[in-house]
C-alpha cells in the first residue's frame, strides 16, 4: 500500500464517551474515519444528538445515522418502555443487566460489515470496554475474534482480494480513568459526549443509572470535572 | 429436555422457494416456527407478500417483518435502483454478482439471533444453498460455522446457560430440483412462493434474472411445472 493511499475505517458512534474516545483514537491513527450510529428504539434518542455533535468534532468524513427496529423485538429496558431502567446498584458485576439488549453489537458490527465492503474500508473500530463492566457478554475480546473470523468468510471483498477485516477495539482494555485521559490528551471534548440510559425530557443525566454511576466514577478517579454537568 | 417441551425455532422466510422448503423441513423436524422476514428497500417488495402467505400456510407461530435500511447503505442491485439486475445471464458462476448485498444474512441472522434470545430459542433455521449457486460467500457452510461459533459467544443466553445455539442449514447441500421434491413431499404450496428479483409492477415474474432461472431449471429437473407460473 503506498504512504499516500487513505485508509477508510468504520467507526461504530453512540455519542457517548467511549465511542467519542474511539473515533479520536481512530483518526490519530490516520484513518479517515466513517461514523456509524444507529436509531434503534432506544429511550435515549438524545444519544443521536450527542452523535451528530461528536462525529463533527471527531472530523468524520460521513455520519451515517442507520433507524434498526430493535424495539419490534422486545426484551432490554433500553428499548421496551415497560421495563425499568434500574437506579444505584450497589453491585453492577453482579451478573447481565436488564439493559442489556440481545445482540446488539452482533447487529450494529453486521452493518458496519456491509457498510465497510461499500465504501472498501477494512479496519471497523468498537468503543467496547470489557475491563470496567464485564456485563455484557458482547463486549468480551473472544467475541470480537469471533465476529471477526466470521466477517472474514461473510463477504464478498475478503473473498476476492487477499486482504481482511480488522475489528479494533483500542479501549476494550482500558479503565473508565484511562480512557477519559487518553481522550482528553487527543482533544476529545467530553462536553458534547451522553451517556445517561436514562435523561429526562430535557436530555440531562438522571445522575443514577448504571451508565451515570460509571461516568462519575471515571472522571472521579481521572481527577477530573466531567465537563458534561453544568 | 422433555419430549413434550415445546422447541421454538427462528427461521428466516423471504418469500422464495428456498426458504419456503426450509419452513416446512423446521415443522416436520417438531419446531415451533417464529418466521422472520426483513423489508429492505429491495425492489422485489412483493417477497414479503409471499413471505406472509408462506408463514401462514407453514403454520408459523408468529411473524415478524422488520424494516431495515440497506438502501442506506447501497451497493446492490436488489437495493440501489441505479444499478441493473442482469438478465439472461450465460454464466452464473462467474464470480460474485451485482445483486450480492453486502453482508446481507450476516444482519439477517443477527436479527434473528436477538429474536431467538428474547423468546428462548436455541435454534435459527435459514435456506442458503451452496450447490445450485455458489456465487454469494454468505451461503457457505464455512461462513455459517463461524457465524454459529460467533453466536455463542455474542449472547447472554448462551453465556448464562449451558446451552448452544445451531444454525440450520437444511438445504444448503442440495440442488433446486432435490429442494422442490421435498417440499413437495412436506406439502409446501410453492404456487404462493416468490423468487424473481425483478418482478413487474403487478408481481408477475421476469423470468430472465438469475432467480428466475434457476427456479425453472429446478422445476425442469424435478419433471414438474412450476404453479406459480399461470
Amino acid at each position: 500500500m503506498s504512504t499516500n493511499s487513505i485508509r477508510k475505517s468504520v467507526v461504530l458512534l453512540s455519542g457517548g464517551l467511549d465511542s467519542a474516545t474511539t473515533l479520536a483514537i481512530a483518526g490519530e491513527q490516520g484513518f479517515a474515519c466513517y461514523a456509524l450510529s444507529f436509531a434503534y428504539g432506544q429511550r435515549h434518542s438524545v444519544e443521536i444528538e450527542a452523535a451528530k455533535r461528536v462525529a463533527a468534532a471527531g472530523k468524520a468524513v460521513e455520519h451515517k445515522i442507520i433507524h434498526i427496529d430493535l424495539a419490534a423485538l422486545g426484551g432490554s429496558a433500553l428499548t421496551d418502555n415497560s421495563l425499568t431502567v434500574p437506579k444505584d446498584r450497589a453491585d453492577m458485576n453482579d451478573g447481565i443487566p436488564i439493559t442489556y439488549v440481545p445482540a446488539r453489537n452482533t447487529i450494529f458490527l453486521s452493518y458496519a460489515l456491509a457498510w465497510a465492503e461499500i465504501i472498501g474500508a477494512w479496519d471497523i473500530f468498537i468503543g467496547v470496554n470489557a475491563m470496567d463492566y464485564s456485563g455484557y457478554p458482547d463486549c468480551r475480546p473472544d467475541f470480537i475474534a469471533a465476529y471477526e473470523k466470521m466477517a472474514n468468510l461473510a463477504t464478498a471483498a475478503a473473498t476476492q482480494e487477499n486482504r481482511r477485516f480488522h475489528i479494533h477495539t483500542p479501549i476494550i482494555q482500558m479503565t473508565k480513568a484511562q480512557i477519559i485521559r487518553q481522550g482528553i490528551g487527543l482533544g476529545v471534548d467530553y462536553a458534547i459526549t451522553h451517556s445517561c440510559y436514562d435523561p429526562d425530557s430535557a436530555g440531562r443525566p438522571c445522575g443514577h443509572c448504571d451508565s451515570c454511576i460509571l461516568r462519575e466514577k471515571g472522571f472521579a478517579e481521572a481527577g477530573l470535572p466531567d465537563p458534561a454537568i453544568a
